[in-house]
């Protein structure tokens, strides 16, 4: 899958995925304001994010779906969850469920069936919440990542593990130097290096990916230059602060080695000055395309595109 | 609610949680058999959970429910999570989701809301999966972790945060020294013991508790007696290989302290010899009766309770 969504990056020029993370508040008034009950919340996401979604899939490449944002609103969120992923499949993205899992080998093997594998019931086959990559917390090891392997290899799919994440306190451990000499993140990216080597595509990366913050950009030169076949998941672009020329050193001399996360900056982008008068799916896209350019430059200022 | 439980646990003299971590595989050939959907397993397992709770809610303070068991089976395996929730609350247990949630802090807001804080949709407020406790993973530090601990002052919640967990290789990671001269998994402990402080209740123990696996009893000692003020979650006794002298460390000088999780040797216990002859449930209540006096004999020998 790493291979198919490098190729897809290439083809459109466009490392990023938009993501679908789509609270209730983020809506149109119009579309609030006839909501009453999670069955009405979970309509009403579902076809503002299909509206997304349609503008969108000529230009980016992936979306990625946050579902704390689903579970919010319980059953009915989550067949919302359900149904943006089945569209945005159909639509020819590339899905990254961000879903952070993470718990002891047998009960990792629950969770990657339902996101990469499958489970069977008397013969029958069900894929619940078929996603291509999903992400996952390695605090517990390798025994809580191999069932996930399992299915990547078995399927075709990817995982990105934490490691050093773009929020504010993230650093608290993620920072803190072992007495071995790296530091808790390096380590973490040393397994993640170590648990891909059997998987690396084409293009040199594996399907072990690294989710790395675009608001910490020394932590991500260093792990872009300790991590040779590890791709990255780079949130944290736009509205929670990180920019083009800070996230430019996860990629590599060739321009590629990452996606770029944006999820308010896009969905929200309608109740800016900026793309005042368009619709929220208007919106949407000339904030991806504005995205794109942005990436596209500071990838050129650093001398890794044309 | 960590007090609220603890007095539970008094009461009943039975520091233990039921696992219903229900497996499609782990129910009878009968109620297997005519199962062809996963509408079909949603509602086998809610049965055999109904019956399981029906059959120790007097005998065990608490139940502990593994979501990724229910994800596995899609839409229908949430709504039989969300619908045993609600049927062991009712039933007066105290209820642990065990989801090992973790994200940024704006996220981590909707896993809270989801399990311990509620949803507005415009003036309607809703609960959508409500718990008592949660399980959470502390990789991000405190910003991921401050918008649980709002929901269990404001709801009178509580967390268990991941420490040691009982997995073969959570050593990997968490054993490991830093520079500074403690692990990571007391680091993480310390963490903990700080993010409790403000709700240390009347038993000497805070909302903020901590996940520590049977399985590795002398890091568990070192927690014990590093945390004075974090109750534990200790999962790892039975089919994980930890025994009730292991986890006796877990416990202070007054017989409390912690809660014991057993899954599969409770839920599973009618398939095994010594169960022979009794259903699922009835097998159920005799291993959680035969657990509760082999953790009473193991605090009795380590001079814990009288």
């Amino acid at each position: 899958m790493i291979d198919k969504l490098i190729e897809k990056i290439k083809k459109l020029g466009n490392p990023s995925a938009v993501g679908i993370d789509t609270s209730f508040d983020y809506l149109p008034e119009n579309m609030k304001n006839n909501c009453k009950t999670l069955d009405d919340v979970g309509k009403a996401i579902t076809e503002f994010n299909f509206n997304i979604i349609d503008k969108v899939a000529d230009i980016v490449p992936s979306v990625k779906v946050q579902i704390a944002y689903y579970e919010m609103y319980g059953l009915p969120g989550l067949k919302a969850f359900s149904d943006t992923l089945a569209y945005a499949k159909k639509k020819g993205l590339a899905v990254i469920s961000d879903v952070k899992r993470n718990d002891i080998g047998s009960t990792a093997s629950c969770y990657s069936a339902a996101y990469l594998g499958s489970v069977n019931v008397n013969g029958n086959e069900f894929t619940p919440f078929e996603s291509d990559f999903i992400t996952v917390n390695g605090y517990l090891g390798s025994d809580g990542i191999n069932p996930f392997l399992k299915d990547c290899k078995k399927n075709g799919k990817g995982i990105f593990v934490l490691v050093k994440t773009s929020n504010p306190s993230s650093g608290q451990l993620q920072d803190k130097k072992f007495a071995s000499g790296e530091t808790l993140y390096e380590s973490m990216g040393d397994y993640v290096e170590e648990w891909g080597k059997d998987s690396v595509g084409k293009f040199g990366y594996s399907c072990v990916g690294a989710v790395v913050g675009a608001t910490h950009p020394s932590q991500a030169e260093t792990l872009r230059n300790r991590l040779k076949h590890t791709f990255f998941l780079i949130p944290g672009y736009g509205a929670q602060g990180g920019t083009a020329d800070d996230l430019s050193v996860c990629f590599d001399e060739n321009g590629i080695g990452g996606v770029v996360n944006s999820s308010r900056g896009i969905i929200c982008a309608y109740k800016t000055e900026k793309y005042k008068g368009m619709d929220y799916a208007q919106a949407a896209r000339a904030a991806s395309e504005d995205m794109q350019a942005d990436i596209y430059r500071a990838l050129k200022k650093a001398g890794k595109v044309k």
